[in-house]
């Protein structure tokens, strides 16, 4: 059994409390747009602020089905005179809110659908659905805290001596880990860090989390990962998976497929790290891949970057097919993309 | 013979009086930097100041060539009353200073290696050197001018009804004629244009221009090209080439590579415009890769991206190997990389 990290063992914006927490009926969220500069916290007090700040990116990643599931615990407190059924109406009108914020990663839908159950059976016997809702998060985040330092363990093992790694966005807890404890091993790594446009997630999150680790880091544009293949400085290749579908095409923040298509180039090879495939969906017809507002990506850190009446184009995630994917780092190890059946049978 | 294209069929930032133009003894240089929100001019009056406008990339693209020639002119004038070998050893010394701006694209040193010849003869023929130097440049300029329309004709064959094209950075006015004419020939044409971090010359000049000249164009960030191509929107990809060597590789901005790649992935076929290969580059390992300071990674449109103590990266060229280039369209036609030779005999 893997011990989850303690919070002194994590860079500031991995701790629990520093992602997103439930305070006196609220949910609380750190908001990641403003890190590395600033370290300051999002208070919700009702859903359409919770799913405004998904929404709007105040966080990403694994947040927004943290600061989700507590969004379900308020609206659980706020319901708590009311009577079963209105509750239950209540809780699903807000799942069906929030799920709409982000329609590409399915982990938040399937987390509120677990916490529907849970409140459904806590009312049936009796029971004060907040606190059964916040006893259960707070099981899952230790559970997902516990599943990333396995995942981390197999994908550190994938990185050899002296290697330089490239990664994409932020891969959240399990590649911040993996690569600190390669780092720790005395594995004397470099991780190249696209700053990923329009958000700079690789910039303002990846890159200070790993230094913070002590992992040596390297910033480059979006557009560098093929020359630094071609200079030999890059020989494995890591992302998260926003989803994975049971045919093993992995969906990941736009960039993702350039970045697989010239590692294939350059033979080298590339890890998905992930919890699994998502059961729901069956191969690449089921992916709903979220279309952004075009305006976000007319400025960078604020400030305009072309004309306004200039057209633009921005889905937040592409889709790497199977074939292009070396294996999917899970906590049972490394998986091939295809037979995830074989890992992962579908519940009928 | 093609004739160069009328000012005003040019959008603002192509026409040769908003590259460079020399004014009173000074060098005026359009600040692209600041373009499309302002349009200011950097006046120099001495060479460090050419010198740094240059390396600050106040021009780029064809405007550094333009702005060293007029640079040498300026040294003429301000040497005039000087013996010949004096006058002489300034014109090489401000060369000297001049091409070590930007050590990659070679054409600035070709035309001021042209210039000191043209000074020497000047002398010998006890003619006005500033006089002779100016008329060749304006030649020179207006041979360019007449040569890009030739090149554009060439590309915009190449580009089909209804397709969607690809580019990247700033590829010039070959390009932005080229893309013109084939919309202007109702072939209902999408550009696509990369942001091209960090400078953002695909944001600030691509988009602007092709805006200006009527052509749809919808910019994306430098990392979602390749899913673009997974959605069919991409038939075409077209860059500039800052250098191409004699063996067929193209140098060009730092992402082209990458584009290249996934062009190939998906059998999108790739062409690079150019006057031509240089004939003193042999193959790749003539190149100098000009690496910037990594300063410039850090910020985007003048606001921080990450915290000053993180490691970057700036290489500002990529090379592209021949077997992924379908062709280079020069003004003879659309030619392979392979066999330049034929068509450039190198002069012994």
């Amino acid at each position: 059994m893997t011990m989850a990290p303690l919070a002194t063992e994590l860079p500031f914006v991995l701790r629990p409390e520093n992602v997103a927490r439930y305070e006196n009926g609220e949910v609380v969220i750190a908001d990641r747009r403003r890190f590395p500069f600033e370290r300051v916290f999002v208070r919700c007090r009702d859903i359409a602020g919770v799913g405004l700040a998904i929404k709007t990116m105040v966080t990403q990643g694994a947040g927004p089905w943290v600061a989700a599931a507590y969004a379900l615990v308020m609206v659980a407190r706020q319901a708590r005179d009311l009577p079963a059924d209105e509750m239950m109406e209540r809780l699903n009108f807000a799942r069906s809110q929030l799920i709409a914020t982000r329609p590409t990663n399915t982990t938040m839908n399937r987390v509120l659908a677990s916490e529907i159950e849970i409140a459904e059976r806590a009312l049936e016997a009796g029971e004060e659905v907040e606190e059964s809702l916040l006893a259960w998060v707070q099981d899952a985040r230790e559970r997902y805290y516990e599943r990333s330092a396995r995942i981390a363990t197999v994908a550190a093992e994938l990185v050899g001596a002296g290697e330089g790694v490239l990664t994409m966005c932020f891969a959240e807890l399990p590649f911040i880990l993996a690569m600190s404890q390669a780092q720790r091993s005395g594995k004397n790594i470099t991780v190249y860090v696209p700053e990923t446009r329009p958000y700079l997630q690789g910039a303002h999150l990846t890159a200070p989390c790993l230094q913070e680790m002590g992992v040596p880091v390297v910033v480059v544009t979006d557009a560098m990962p093929a020359y630094l293949m071609s200079q030999g400085k890059v020989q494995k290749y890591f992302t998260a998976a926003d989803l994975v579908t049971m045919d093993g095409h992995v969906v990941n923040k736009v960039g993702t497929l350039e970045n697989a298509i010239v590692a294939r180039y350059h033979s080298v090879p590339y890890f998905a790290l992930t919890a699994g495939p998502d059961p729901s969906r069956e191969g690449k017809d089921s992916i709903v891949i979220e279309e952004r507002d075009p305006a976000e990506l007319r400025s960078c850190a604020g400030q305009p970057t072309t004309l306004e009446n200039i057209g633009t184009y921005y889905p937040a995630f592409d889709i790497t097919p199977p074939e292009l994917v070396s294996g999917l780092v899970t906590e049972h190890g490394l998986l091939s993309p295809f037979g995830l059946k074989q890992h992962f049978p579908v519940k009928k």
